[in-house]
């Protein structure tokens, strides 16, 4: 926390995790600094020892609150849901919440990790579109068929929930890497929903303190 | 379920996710049926237009309960949470349940997805080992010294939570790929206390209906 006692989140403009968090902070308005951690910059800041002390995950996003350090996106955005309820981020019907859970997770441990920057540079250079094309596909064709049956105006239902704060950053990401998104109605339908929303919007990565001027928009 | 009314989970004795998850059964002492999935015989049997119908993901473990199939571990460890919450595998304490989220998130979104099956088929015979080795070793690298700070008997205090239903698993993973646990202080002495516990033992990958002979134990 600042001096002033605001919750300080560590973001980069273009992780995908790192949009998940500011659009929770965003939709529950939570007053906020953030500070800008560059992933290549420096050889990637987040490799500094001082960074490493908050976070030994050495990655974005972490959020000092509350006199404690969270890293992980979603264990992140559930604290929030339990401290600052309103507005929730996960229905009340436990099998609805284990929808919601179900494609969290689908996305954050099923697509993000297999494209993700670090596990890019492990697989070279000419590989690495083909690579993250194929992670991208092959979550996205299991996420349309479930979406197909949660899904309402939202991931699943009418309410936004933590599935639509993991939904649009990758979809994000798929456009980065030109996945063709003609075979997801459902996914670019909902996305483009969201996309829509203020809280999606102010914290999209072109909008980011952080975020070049050329990719500003 | 079954006729009977019976949760059935789907599972393969090798998985450290299905593994996961046959701990919380067994903790919370909820009375379930087995189904195995092969994850490479019959060219994969995740992959059957049966199974897909039932899980998009094409992954174990699944759990169908109460009317309902759920994919994805924590998502499933979550929903038995709140349905069946006896005994606890989050504690009270926000902070502490974001502690055990982001131990959980850390294995299962950071350590696993790069060191599965599907992940190193795509990287060649002769770079599985290595490949594999890094993701854990990176990993543990940051759990060793998040750990230091949670830690008490198990992965958060001294009751057991989904954080050590995510460790024992993936250490066992750490094993099988060959890598030197001697950095781990924390993480081994945690595990061996761990894997003492009923619940643990009854669902080890060495005692499931699916072992096959040579390794079961």
């Amino acid at each position: 926390m600042t001096e002033s006692g605001k919750p300080i989140l560590y973001s980069y403009f273009r992780s995908s995790c790192s949009w998940r968090v500011r659009i929770a902070l965003a939709l529950k308005g939570i007053d906020h600094e953030i500070m800008p951690i560059h992933l290549t910059k420096d050889g990637g800041q987040q490799f500094s020892e001082e960074f490493q002390a908050l976070n030994p995950m050495k990655q974005v996003p972490a959020l000092k609150i509350d006199g404690i350090t969270i890293g992980q996106s979603l264990a992140i955005i559930e604290y929030l849901e339990e401290t600052r309820p309103t507005p929730p981020l996960l229905p009340q019907d436990p099998k609805k919440r284990a929808s919601v859970r179900m494609i969290s997770d689908l996305i954050t441990a099923g697509i993000q990790p297999l494209q993700n920057l670090s596990v890019l540079k492990e697989v070279g250079q000419e590989n690495q579109l083909p690579w993250a094309q194929k992670a991208i596909i092959s979550g996205f064709d299991a996420l349309e068929r479930i979406l197909q049956s949660t899904a309402g105006k939202y991931c699943v239902g009418d309410q936004v929930s933590m599935a639509d704060l993991c939904l649009a950053p990758q979809v994000a990401n798929a456009e980065r890497f030109k996945v063709d998104l003609t075979p997801y109605p459902t996914i670019s339908r909902i996305n483009k929903t969201l996309l829509a929303l203020e809280a999606f919007r102010v914290s999209h990565p072109c909008r980011q303190p952080d975020t070049p001027a050329e990719l500003r928009a």
